[in-house]
Parts: structure tokens; sequence; C-alpha cells
């Protein structure tokens, strides 16, 4: 019997890759999205396109207004997405933003009845985000099996994490292997309304040294 | 200086002995209420007076929409409220409901600068909610200060629950001793919509018995 899986989706390259891994591991696949009122929110167009390019089983899409909160470059309107990487932690930084989402995909999970959840966190190419990082999904997923009824009443929840450890041109190699259309995803924190990419923000600057370095044609289309 | 707290205020009576007691703890207080599509909304209206009567520093009341994820008697109404004690976990419990306050808690704590989160969870006289128990707070605060930027940059989030331990009577008279007009909350999971209380759910049963062992006049208006 194959396994129920909830992935995380943002319409990004990275989750897109990841979705294609927990498909070819033959899990039946939910997708979950955020409107989360992000400056970017053509990247969930994106994730529609994504999720319906591997056939998921069901792709939800919920609305969380990170916007009542605020505080980053991505939820706020006044804070400038920076167009160079910066020393520390960006503003593109949304606070506690994968806990949200975790959180979010714990309790839809728990209602599908899915004990496996994929998220396409990265702790080699990325921007420095502290909740991408392994030490912390391993502590999310302590909390996650004290919070649930079902943890209680035997089951555990497991968070399947397979980008952690790839850089950018393996991330992208893996992805073409299993069939990911590239063209579909958008990772620019600033697309125009037709879904160009800014080019120089910094999830697209990781995006393009990870084709170049590949040596793989980019299919993104530029401002 | 007085320190700044997060106060999740339900508009029950144990989050609004938790806001009275953080106030005498001379916390400048920010309390967060959830409009989570709860079949109880009128407690939001409770939370607001509690709110007012201790002249909080700011109200946040967030739209967090759980019927979107269902799985619960308080956010899908095809499930019924039970009106006995169940033998385990009953089905007013929402999936991973308090990770969720609590990461958008953290969220707001982090963007306000508080790094103190005050929460009513109590594990002695409640309904054996699993996200209530001392180890998955422990297990949350854990995984707080590995989630955000500010732990990163050497700030230590902390919540405090003071009434963990307290058994309801005990908990009663400490917010009497510190201001909490009862009066004014709504523990209630299906009150009418002038507030009245159906004196039969578990929330209701607990508060009822409350008042009872403690010897205090229960102010609280039933059908």
């Amino acid at each position: 019997m194959n396994k129920k899986a909830v992935v995380l989706l943002s319409g990004g390259l990275d989750s897109a890759t990841t979705l294609a891994i927990a498909n070819a591991q033959e899990y039946i696949c939910f997708a979950l999205t955020f409107n989360y009122g992000q400056r970017h929110s053509i990247e969930i167009e994106a994730a529609k396109k994504i999720a319906q390019s591997f056939n998921v089983t069901e792709h939800k899409i919920l609305d969380v207004d990170l916007t009542q909160i605020g505080g980053s470059a991505l939820t706020d309107q006044k804070i400038n997405v920076p167009d160079a990487p910066s020393d520390g932690i960006p503003d593109t930084y949304v606070p506690a933003r994968n806990t949200i989402f975790l959180s979010f995909a714990l309790a839809y999970a728990e209602t599908i009845q899915a004990y496996e959840i994929y998220l396409g966190v990265n702790s080699i190419d990325y921007s420095g985000y502290p909740d991408c990082r392994p030490e912390y999904i391993k502590s999310f997923t302590q909390t996650a099996n004290l919070a649930t009824k079902a943890s209680v009443e035997g089951q555990n929840f497991i968070i399947q994490t397979p980008l952690m450890y790839m850089n950018k041109p393996q991330i992208i190699q893996a992805g073409l292997e299993l069939g990911v259309d590239y063209s579909l995803t958008i990772s620019c924190y600033q697309p125009d309304m037709n879904g160009l990419a800014c080019g120089i923000c910094d999830s697209c600057r990781l995006r393009k040294i990870g084709f170049e370095q590949g040596g793989i044609p980019d299919p993104t289309l530029y401002l």
C-alpha cells in the first residue's frame, strides 16, 4: 500500500524538486501551498501548474495572512527586497515562517492521516534562514510528535527533507531526471505581473548560479 | 525597564487568569487572540473585554481560518461537541492548534521584540489535549529557539505557563486576587448567541467544578 505524504509546495525550484522526489518514491502526494500575503504571490499560480504536472491527489491552498504580522520584506511592502547578498540573515526572512507552515502541514497531515511531510529546505545553497537548518527540523519533528492526538495514539510523524545536503546544481539535476519542468517554477521574490524574474534578489541569485554551475540551460525568463 | 510579553488570550477563564498574572508581574502585555473559525467565536468578544479590563498595550486579533483544515468539533460544524466526558482525547481536540497558535505568537513576539510568551495551558484540570502538556511546551520552546533570527542573534524565547500545575479552584482563586472579572469570560464550546453557556461540554464541566470545589460563587450564566 502506498503511503500518503503532505508536500509543501511554494512554486519555486526546490519545492518542485521535492514533490518530484516524493512522487518518485511512490507516495500519494497531497500538495500544500500558502497564500500568505507574499509579495511574489504569482508563485501560487506556478505551484498550481507544478501540482497538476505531477498529478497530485489534492492541492490545498491555505489562506494564512502573514501581513497581519509583517516584519519581513516579503510580507511588508514598506520593507524593500535587498538587491545584494547581505552579511547576516537577509530582510526577506519571515518571522517563524517555517514553524507556521509546518504547523499547518502537521494539522493537515493529521486530518488526512498522512504521517510524512516533505519540505524542500536546504542548508547548502540557501539564504541563511534559521528555520531551514537540520537542527531546526529535528526539533520541530520532536515537537510534532508531542503535539498531536495521532502521536499520543502511537503514530510517528516524519519530516522528510531530501534536499537538505544537496547543492543547487545537484537539486536541479535530480529534478530534471524526475521530470520537473523548471520553466513552470518561480523563485524570484519580486517578479513582475507576468512572472518575469528580477535576476538580482537572493533567490534569483542562488537559482541562476545553480543552473550556471551545473552547466544546465536556464529556462527562467528574466526582466 | 519593564519587559514585553505576548499573552495568548482566548476569552476563557484560564487565559484571562494568565493575563492577570503577566500583568501582576509587570510585563508590558500584548494580547493575542485567534479568530480561527471556532464554533464559539463569541469568546473573541469576551477576549476584547478582558484585554480592555487589563489595559493591555495592544490586542491583536489574528484571522487564521482553521475550518480550511477541519478535523475537530470546534472547527467542523458536522462534528458534534460531546456532551459527556470521553475516554481518550475528546473530539474537541483541534489538530496542532497550540502549535499553530504558538507559531503565530512567536512570529508576533519576534516582530515586536518580545521574548516571553504567556500561555494558559494546564495539565491538571484539563481535557487531555497533548499540546497542553509540559513536555510539549518544553519541546516547542527548543524549536522556537532554533527557528528565529532573534534566537540566532542571541535572544532566548521563554514560554511561560503559570497555570501548568494549578487545579481549577486555585486558578480561579488566583485570578480573583488579581482582579479578574470572571463574568466577562466564556469557556463554553457551544454558547448561544448571547454567550449563555451550555453547562454540559467538557469546558463548562471543568469550569463549573472549579467554582464548586473552590466554594466560589459562579458568575457564569447558563442556558
